[in-house]
């Protein structure tokens, strides 16, 4: 039934959902796909936030993740709901994380300036139960610094490459392990570099076979390819 | 004749239109297509804007809009114009809404940061005599919230879509309903999503056959465009 | 279960559909929405245009459509498929074309080579049960052409204007009536036109409010867009 | 020779130009086009702009403009150079104006938003000594608004037609009068807009023949264009 | 009132246009501009063309054009309507040329694989009357070509000016000559060329002030855009 | 040593490739990543290909793969180096292929256009030793036919979703299952589908979490990023 | 003085180019820049051709060259000017190369298919006196290829890099080498690699400092960049 | 091995780099190319900017170089490392540039906006050894400014030019003189310029052979490009 401005959604309770008004929280993701529908912090208001953090933390028994969360929002978040976390490089805010799933990831970058969205990258893998081990800088204008880290990565299940500008290091690293490598274009650099979206189309015409891409700047979406990943390895073992 | 620095417009009543200088304000748009000419405020002085409601208040019986308002434009032109009613949400100002049609339209909106879009395209339905029921949030990530609601949003006689990022919910609920479809691609997501453009061509391109789309963001074009889609089934009543 | 070559589907009956392997026709289709699933033509095999045909013509009651029919192929399904008549203009292949439902629609066309897209629009809009009247060449570099006609055209319930280059066509429509007006952008023109982008961008972008636009040269799309406006209609009669 | 920094210049009188360091004031345009080198302010300093009026108020006789000037750059350039003047409109300073020459433009533009670019077309036209009418709001949404001034514009040598989103005025214009025509896309409108881009594409696909485009919220490069023809109209004096 | 396929146009006779079904011929277009409505052939049938152009040699008195048209198009147009004469280079059919008008124009053209393009906007001026003189190849990246003619070209009344790849041409003819510049960017080149968009942009994007742009390839907008100039230079004659 | 001509590469020998002057074949591949290298067909001469397949059946153990490889390309390869498969569908030449590795993949399209690029994705697979299974034509235009087989499909270990026009196939299958998603845009489509750009983008902006997307029409990508996931399984096994 | 078609040109002698009419030959070019204008086939008939290499033979001393002749026209060019020589993988007609200037380079390229582009780039080098070796198939998908030959390759004065898809190449010889690197991006590959457009942003865009680019597929212009920095060496020798 | 929040780089020594646990500083690049690593402030810390100086400046032996730097940024790191020098027009921190290297660069620059980009070029090449002089405004407007000095900068080795708009100063330059032309497209316009694609398009589309061009606003990167170009006439020295 609709309320006094027509807005449907005057029954809270559906099967599988909650129904805010504002937000339909999907309180079924977790058991569907294995982690708690992540909020995404731009665009909505802390009360909003506040109020959607907690249907999750009450319907769900897993993590729950607020992303690209600015400090004053997550302080105001925390303060509703004690008990959470705030990686202020990654932006990230998580209660519950879950525990360790024996599935690690590599991630590397290219530049320092990269740097936040790898950091988003590691700390939403962490936050959902993957390992992440970061290697910085180690774009391929001194390859050495690649070669020489790109074993010990290799030890890790999967890797997450993470490159602005041209983006070549997906294509180097590529060619070099046999793992699942899931490219994050960024949007560091100037001109030509489009703000992302050269290394986007770069790395989907990479002549390395079999990597894949997300979208520019989203650390938040590799680390879930990840977990995709890892859910299938979980899957294959005995 | 022209006035000193050489601007046409001297003599200020013509037929159709009066003449401020600044603006020829369209007095037969009413008559000729059933709701007066809309004020789209960004790029306008308060003064102008105060000034050409003045001419449609006077010129025109029905409902006038300013759309696009910010709160403080808000404020000016209703002090100088009172009777109207604004809506912070959205960014709309209103004097004498329209009396209910015998028409209404559902409007579905993906994700909560679709929610200010959605609102001007229910907010502007309304005044010009439309019922509107928003259903929030029911985007394909969680597609059984979609299919909770769209049976009840049925019965309306026409659906107004709101979506950024890949905008794949217009798709969707083409396929699931008979009704007209106009799909508003919105500026919401980042990288890839190319400011809405992304959306907008997804749109274009559905695979269901008879959707239409009107330019990002614009709630208002939806809602115009649903109005004359009822005003096409008030001419189909005998 | 599976084939020898691993495809799915061996099981040709489902509840909606019938899976032919290589396509699942959507016998549900015309329940749903009206007219049942239309087959476009380009990279479908002659033969599973044929078969794909036949499901339908024996699964539904209504008109049946191929559209973007090339004349050696509609001559091979007609062959097969008796009783149904091909347009070679519109490159339109249709069986029991639908009654008329009395509601009519005016295709204008800005010039000569827009033709075959107006001419796809009328024929489908028949085809489905609608009435469409023509009006070519009635682009704005002579407007007189248009003045002329655009109150006879008026008493049609709906309005498609097919326009190439920059589509102004689709503005000044929308700005005189005030019937549903859908634009469809046309390839027509070069350079600058970008094949049919610029022309959709600016009816996106069009100053006259509610158009609503359907892809380049989809005089398909836009006729199916009418066929969902006659079923608001026919829902708003008493 | 070079300076201390190793810039080249320290002969500051050369033919034709003076070299400033930071600028080779070009002195011998007026005498080659009938204006002198026109300063555009945005990224040069107010001490730059008045060093550089310096040079052209010494070495030319007739008119001298600095255009896109922001209010307080405006204020200190006068101050340094008394006697002219500033439109805050047309964001121009002027000095020296030309007399009239017999050459009149009628400068129509679709909407309010579009005002500075026209006013700015106007300024410029009157500075270099042509007679510039104002047509506003002109836009074919309310095509009746055009064609009640577009007689009396054709009075006029020439048309400047300034109008953003889709652009649709300036085909409609083209069509209607035999004049020179000088398109200014403006950057007025949003997201299908693309900034003017999309006016931009559409007045030069116009169907229109003999329109001429000049760059999005270009009013200046209109009014040398207008310039331009006006010479040629002297130039074809007996 | 329409035909047997919902065509309207029954009534062929209407004021200022002549309709054939297919085409609305503006038989105003002559008194209203100068020059008849000029026939783009491609996308039309050549009975559509020799249709279209009987009309207009029976309804106009001076000049009938069909531009981009193929030789064989062209010996069947002109078998059944003679004493028109086809320029092969310039892909134009002409009947009655007009008189010279006492306006000349200089095509200046950058290499020689944009001759097509500047011999078009030879023959359409010299089409309507005006004198045209083609310079070839003066490209500068030979510049010593272009300065020993500009001299001499300067005597003409306004300057074509054809250039791909980056179309640097026009802006150093713009910045050495006071006249009309109607630049045309052609499609020659390659890979960042972009098929001419290109060379539209760099020269929409010119240093040189008062420089118009018509679109891609299009010596047929050239030529009529200095047709409206010449008219303009002829309302200026006492 | 250079030879004649100057190209380097006179000692055919070195470690880890062979060097045939026009190709050093990267004879390493399949120990660092499971499969020897690919070869992609277009722009190479039979002969090349001829000679590189000779070098990778002698060099490796494994399956070599020559891909979009037109009939008559594969017969004349084939003749050379029998014991090979061609798939025309897939456009795949295959020796060699490798045994079941337990790891199965979904291949599901959204229509039969997209059938080749799906067929591509499962005969790469099924080359590499992955077991793949097509569900076909189930875009979300008749969702049904999707949520009739999303169970059965979820019993494989990763989903390739191959869709054209607006790719919203993706996003529904990414919100309905917790498999890895390797999303494959085709070019399928017309007009605002832009070839492919507008699936891959929108399927780049999914609001679905998690889903990686490879290259347009890269059937042979998905399949090699399901091969690396399948690694990442093997390994995980104890 | 101008002919019966009023094309400029009647002098044929002027200082510094020869005008044939149809193309202002630069004679100077030679002195200028140490090569002769270098003539581009395509869009010049074969008459055109052959005139031009017989002024450039009769008034220059060195090298000669056509660029981008198909082997028709080569065949014919040659009957008509003996003497000269065809590379049919370099699309290049050469007369009197030039002897050796002691400057070589090294033109690596990424994948066999971008062997023509590598081979104008070495044909070229080679005709105007340069050295140039070839190293072809050092992508970087197995990059032991490139590390395997760098250093031989590093004897050389400078790189040209020909790569096409995502141009990685560039950026990793740049790393590598502190030789000038001319990176040539090539239209190998297929969707997202638009064509050459994504490497040639990619190299543009490279993390590795001072890397030049030039023209999508143009060895030609990687050679003349060469030859530019040759003649730098050489005023550098005492 | 990895620290408490699992970034890799505890052991801060390895050959060639300095793990910094953010940065990898490349120690080995002087040797490999001349110049150490360069810093790129944007995304910086100044602590991190501050640390990375103090690594290069201990590791190195040459200039250490950050570009880009702001002015609050650059006191705080010269306050750490003193014996630097800031620029700030070119917004370049230097420390112990290199001694004269007997290689000069002229820098043109076509208007006074592209002044900071031309002042980086010239203070990067004077960083690096190389003597830089710069011609300012010399933009092809006034044709006469470049002609007055291309002779006088001829007498450098090579040349940097800097333009926005459309970039046309390039194609000039490059015809005129047989040095090495470094392009370098600026951001300096508006509308059609699109923020320096438009000048780098038409840089890359030069119709003078052998330019070659850097990323938009790269001052830096063309000072770099002319670095390799000196150290390739260094090793062309007896």
């Amino acid at each position: 039934m609709s309320g006094a401005n027509g807005r449907a959604g005057g029954s809270p309770e559906r099967a599988g959902f909650r129904d805010l008004g504002f937000a339909r929280v999907d309180t079924a993701r977790e058991a569907r796909q294995g982690v708690a529908e992540c909020v995404y912090a731009p665009g909505k208001e802390v009360s909003e936030i506040t109020a959607i953090v907690g249907e999750l933390l009450a319907a769900c028994a897993g993590p729950v993740l607020v992303t690209r969360a600015e400090e004053q929002t997550a302080a105001e978040v925390l303060a509703a709901h004690p008990g959470g976390a705030y990686d202020p490089r990654a932006r990230l805010l998580t209660w519950r994380p879950a525990p360790p799933r024996g599935f690690s990831v590599a991630v590397l970058s290219a530049g320092t300036a990269d740097g936040p969205v790898a950091a988003e990258a590691a700390a939403v893998s962490r936050a959902v139960g993957l390992e992440a081990t970061a290697y910085s800088d180690v774009g391929v204008a001194g390859l050495h610094r690649l070669l020489d880290c790109v074993g010990e990565a290799s030890r890790n299940q999967a890797f997450i490459v993470v490159a602005g500008m041209e983006g070549a290091l997906a294509s180097v690293v590529g060619g070099l392990v046999a793992h699942p490598v899931i490219a994050v274009p960024t949007s560091t650099g100037y001109g030509a570099g489009l703000e992302g979206v050269t290394a986007l189309l770069a790395m989907l015409s990479s002549c390395a076979a079999g990597l894949t891409v997300v979208n520019i700047d989203s650390g938040f979406g590799a680390a879930m390819a990840a977990h995709r990943i890892a859910a299938a390895v979980e899957r294959g073992r005995p």
